[in-house]
Parts: structure tokens; C-alpha cells; sequence
């Protein structure tokens, strides 16, 4: 069995952690990036499919190209925050998967099948954002995710050179700014979302 | 900032955690699944959309019924676990943004667009689901997540009562047995599947 987080781990993760629309001026290195993929690429998906194809935009131009895809406030966030990621979905990912799940003939199972890749790719690529999201957390950084944008514009200004790899959300990192945080939004309790049967 | 997470929280999480299809004897009891709950349930989604609706299979009739809805070697693994959680999404999730996120009229942005509710319960309910895996994880529990299942024979057997909740994934939970484990499928640097822009 393996040792169970500590109460101040569990807070970092989970417990006080914030979506954050402002960091402060301290930078994110290439290193600290690496060491977030270093972590989240460990995180279970589906027959070891690991969908997700990744563009950290940390160059002012690189943030204005994805700006100008973002609706609402997101283009401001994206601009001002240290990096802004990118999480695509490769719905041709089976095409790695002799050498992901090299044990059995995988890329079978989804050859000829569009709409299962299509499914599995989305599925599995939010799961990797989200091991993204708490990855990033572990390593004392912050997160602002967000799907406020236009998803096609996105692919056509970052994926073009890979036409089966789409925009599934994006997610600001930094170090949050704990003085622009809003009250936090309620949370219920077990018995609203939840059923022991 | 918050605090980073020591190296031996990172293993428990990301790099000694494994997907087990076996467990020990040890039990799960009902106040696990709780604070499984308590500790998810802080994990980021869109406009605080919280579309999953969790079912906690843990006793031998639910377990028998999910067994009969799954295909391949999973009815055994659902069969064996001391519990087997059913991630569904709620496409009605919207009807719950009053409450859940109250500042502003979030619900007349999904009002009308099942498409787009389709999408965000879809997106949100994965996030949820990998918040869940590693909530457990840093319990000290292991998990076993699984799509190869009839989803709408799941829906009907279990969500019959809530029509607009459908099956996203399922995930077993217990405490690992590690001497049934294989060798790990093959993770790729960063190169492959990441971009710096």
C-alpha cells in the first residue's frame, strides 16, 4: 500500500487550491514545464493511449496568436499570465499505440472506428488535463483552465501541420495572485451527487 | 504560494502509482468514499459545472448488475473489487448553476444547446474522474478505471431514475494487490507529444 498524503499535500491539491485569472510577476521556466509532463504522463488513460498533444504558449506571440481565439475576459488572462497551455486531442493516437501498449494488437481495436477514436481521445485527453491541472498544483504552481474560446481557430493557428489533433481546453499556469481571488463557489455534499449502492 | 508536494507524494500520485486489476482482502468502507468525495469535489470545472453523478458500487447486487453491463475480462475485476465507482454526466448539469455558481446567470449559457451541454458534461465529468483517481490515490487506495462496457445498459440499470445522466467511465478501488501487477506500459519525454511556442 502506498503512504497517504499529508494534510498540507491534500490542501496544495485539492482542499485550498484556486482557479486563479491573475499570477504574479515570477516567471515559469522551461524546466518547470518539463517537470509537470514529467508527472502527468504517468496518470492512467485508456489502453495507455495518451491523446493529448500539448503547445505551452510562453512567447508573447504565441499568447497573442491564442488570444485572438479567446472570447469573454480569457483573452486578457492569456496574455498576462506566464503560460498559457494548450491541451489538444490527437484522434489519431492509435497510431502509436504498437509502441504505448505494445503488448497486444491495440491499434486495432480502433482502426476503421472514427467515432469510438473521436470519444476515447476526448475522454482521455480531459483526464490528461486534469493531471495536468493537479500535476502543476503538486509542483506549487497555480491554474486558471478555461474552454471560453473558438475551438477551430485554435486548430488552424497551432495544430495546422497535425489535422487530427483539436483543441480540447486550455489552462493559464503561474503563480497566483491570492489578493484577486473571489469568494469561493459552493461545493455540495456527498448525498447530492452521490449514490453506495 | 502553496506548498510543493515532498517526493514520496509524488510517487503515491504519479510515479509509482499503478492501475491494478487486483486488490488485497482490505475493505473500503463507506467514510473512504466520503472523503474520496470531500477531496474531488474541489477539483476545477467549467463555471463550477460539477456534472458527474457518482454511483459507488460496493455491494454484491450492484456489483453483479455493473458486471453484466461490461465486456471482456472486466465483469471479473468489477466482480473481485471491494468497490467500482460509475462516473455518469449529467446533460442537465446546468439546472444546478444557480446554486453552484451563483454570481452570475450561468444557466441561460447551456439553456437551449444540448449540443454544447453534451460537450461540457462530457469534458467536466473526465476532469471529475481523474480528480477522483487521484483523490483516491492520496488516501492510499489504488485504482482500476475501465471503459470496455455497454454504457447504455448501464444507464438504464443504474440511471433509469435520471434520464439525462448517461455512463462516462467506471474505475475500480481498493488497496492493490502488487504482485499482480505486469510490467508498465512505456511513457514518452516530452518531445513527442509537447510543444514550447
Amino acid at each position: 500500500m502506498m503512504a497517504k498524503l499529508d494534510d498540507q499535500a491534500l490542501d496544495t491539491l485539492f482542499r485550498s487550491a484556486r482557479t486563479f485569472n491573475h499570477y504574479t510577476d515570477r516567471p515559469v521556466d522551461d524546466a518547470t514545464l518539463h517537470a509537470i509532463w514529467d508527472l502527468l504522463k504517468w496518470g492512467p488513460t485508456s489502453a495507455n493511449q495518451l491523446p493529448a498533444r500539448i503547445v505551452w504558449c510562453t512567447s508573447p506571440e504565441a499568447k497573442d496568436k491564442l488570444a485572438a481565439c479567446a472570447s469573454g475576459t480569457n483573452p486578457d488572462k492569456i496574455r498576462a499570465a506566464p503560460v498559457t497551455a494548450i491541451i489538444g486531442m490527437d484522434t489519431e493516437f492509435h497510431e502509436h499505440l504498437p509502441e504505448l501498449f505494445p503488448h497486444t494488437d491495440a491499434k486495432s481495436w480502433f482502426d476503421g472506428n472514427a467515432e469510438l477514436r473521436q470519444a476515447s481521445a476526448f475522454r482521455n485527453s480531459s483526464l490528461q488535463g486534469a493531471y495536468l491541472i493537479l500535476a502543476a498544483r503538486a509542483l506549487g504552481l497555480d491554474t486558471g483552465p478555461m474552454s471560453g474560446f473558438d475551438a477551430g481557430a485554435v486548430d488552424k493557428a497551432f495544430f495546422a501541420d497535425m489535422p487530427s489533433v483539436h483543441a480540447n481546453f486550455i489552462t493559464t499556469l503561474g503563480y497566483g495572485d491570492t489578493a484577486s481571488l473571489h469568494p469561493r463557489s459552493p461545493r455540495p455534499d456527498f448525498a447530492k451527487f452521490n449514490r453506495i449502492a
